[in-house]
């Protein structure tokens, strides 16, 4: 990404309103725990990666100004900032806990400057892994937004394209409008042009004529949660994207960290899958667009079986089936 | 459908203005010919079949209060209404050039009147025909609005699904929304609660999902178009459903007069698909929902090829592949 989604800034958390792209284009500063857990709640800053870094910076802000005076009372208070937000800050203050305060509180932000340090290193990784899989002038589907607005860098699914273009290579890229939220048509279509990569956005349902217009040579998209057996929950529509990719014979591949990959699930029939708001698919964009009162179904996400995934991109290679063999393999490399 | 989209009445034509619902109820009166043809143009009045009527009707009221004197010059005021509208009055009119001018507005007002009850019946024979197709407690999955909205009564898609329930069938309906214009949303939605049918609104990307948790026992669309060897041109979107259709082993049925039929198209690949403006994707919700800008691809229809095509449903019965040969019968039967 050519700006930054989320940083540390002079004592303030900054970071891109995402609700108001690609309208306005705004940074809007947290500097204390209310206005970080605000924004985190309004989706202002969305995408597993980046809410992580949120948490963690904002839990620094919530004992920032902490008059406590024991590790104990200190605690309390971070405890109760970190509850709702992230808990590997939490770890940190308990393993530094013979710090005196002031200088527990430059532990902590330091390791949360290390989340986001760490966050960058992996897109990258996942960006060099994957643009090994991309041809010259190939064209790639996208669904949702999986790119440098969700994490603080460049994202998981587009790192691999921010990284193809850097490196030189022509692609072009289709993005998914993706209903009801419409991530793809606000949020990739604008990452993408900021880049100067040439993008064109469908509605959901035109992916397959797409497809079937020879346009697209491979589909990209990122993930939520990765089961042992590689099925892969991700934004709704995923799967419906990866049984038109294999109808019309093309590569689907997932990327993500593998902080995603979820050993404790065999398969993705373990993951409930949770409803949204009928508001979000009836109003969505400030006008009632369905009767009033229609019943409506809005699942937040799919499960995509492993058999239609033709590779899984992290930050340590790609694996390939049989997943549940070659993504514990890459887990401990 | 419980109201009737397009009549005559006391002179005038009256119809449904279809592009404020569901947000609001309006008949409009279109008392000459380009009111008539303002309302075709807008899509106030939409579908192939309402189109037509609405046509007929216009081209009525575009000779109503016609001072001409001889059958020429009524003739030529008539063709400058029918050029752009239907040809089935011009011909009427042609048929009866040894009336005299009154007597001739009279038949041509028959002959539109006629082109109602044509519509009438063949809806509600599709309807008869297709409930075979559906068992007790079936919950079906429809794309776009192909409903009485489309036509002068049941439509041809959801005539099944009313002449189910007023055959005291219990049935499920899931709509897609239909993005760019959301008739699914907007009209199918409307037509359904109206008559009293349950059914739930979903985005299209979500078809899948719902597939996948057993949800739907049957996909009815309806057709623009039919090539001789079964394949469907349909609203875009359409060849997505079918393709997921088939990967869930659920069947796809075309609902569509046999009028519909092109026999001069071997296949759908003869088929050209226009382009629809971008602002319908960019704008649609009245509100600027991607970047000022962004390159879009939005073809008005797709072809779904009849290999995904489990039966066709007509008012002349039901077809089944081998369609080449199947589909000829039936027009000749």
């Amino acid at each position: 990404m050519a700006v930054s989604t989320i940083e540390w800034a002079d004592g303030r958390i900054r970071m891109i309103d995402q609700t108001l792209l690609p309208n306005e284009f705004k940074y809007i500063y947290c500097d204390d725990l209310p206005s970080t857990w605000e924004a985190i709640k309004s989706l202002r800053v969305r995408g597993a990666p980046a809410i992580g870094i949120a948490g963690a910076l904002g839990a620094v802000l919530g004992i920032w100004n902490s008059a406590a005076k024991t590790y104990e009372a200190f605690a309390a208070e971070l405890k109760s900032a970190a509850d709702y937000l992230v808990d590997r800050i939490s770890r940190t203050a308990e393993e530094n806990r013979c710090l005196q305060i002031p200088e527990l509180k430059e532990v902590l932000l330091a390791e949360a400057l290390e989340i986001i340090a760490e966050d960058k290193a992996m897109c990258r990784a996942i960006g060099q892994h994957g643009m090994a899989l991309l041809n010259e002038n190939d064209t790639i589907l996208t669904h949702c937004n999986a790119g440098g607005l969700a994490t603080s860098d460049y994202g998981t699914a587009l790192a691999v394209m921010f990284s193809a273009h850097k490196a030189g290579k022509q692609i072009q890229v289709y993005a998914d409008e993706t209903r009801p939220l419409l991530q793809g048509a606000r949020l990739t279509t604008w990452e993408l042009m900021q880049a100067g990569i040439d993008v064109t956005l469908i509605c959901d349902n035109m992916a397959a004529q797409v497809m079937k217009e020879g346009k697209i040579q491979c589909v990209i998209v990122g993930a939520d949660r990765i089961a042992a057996n590689g099925d892969t929950a991700n934004k709704i529509g995923t799967y419906n994207v990866a049984i038109l990719a294999e109808a019309h014979g093309i590569p689907f591949y997932v990327a993500a960290p593998t902080s995603t990959l979820d050993f404790a699930l065999e398969t993705g029939a373990e993951i409930p899958i949770e409803q949204r708001a009928a508001e979000e698919v009836t109003k969505g964009f400030g006008k009632l667009t369905a009767p009033e009162g229609v019943k409506v179904y809005s699942p937040a996400f799919d499960v995509t079986p492993a058999a239609l995934v033709t590779a899984i991109i992290t930050e340590k290679g790609i694996a390939r089936a049989p997943y549940t063999e070659n993504l514990n393999a890459l887990r401990d490399s």
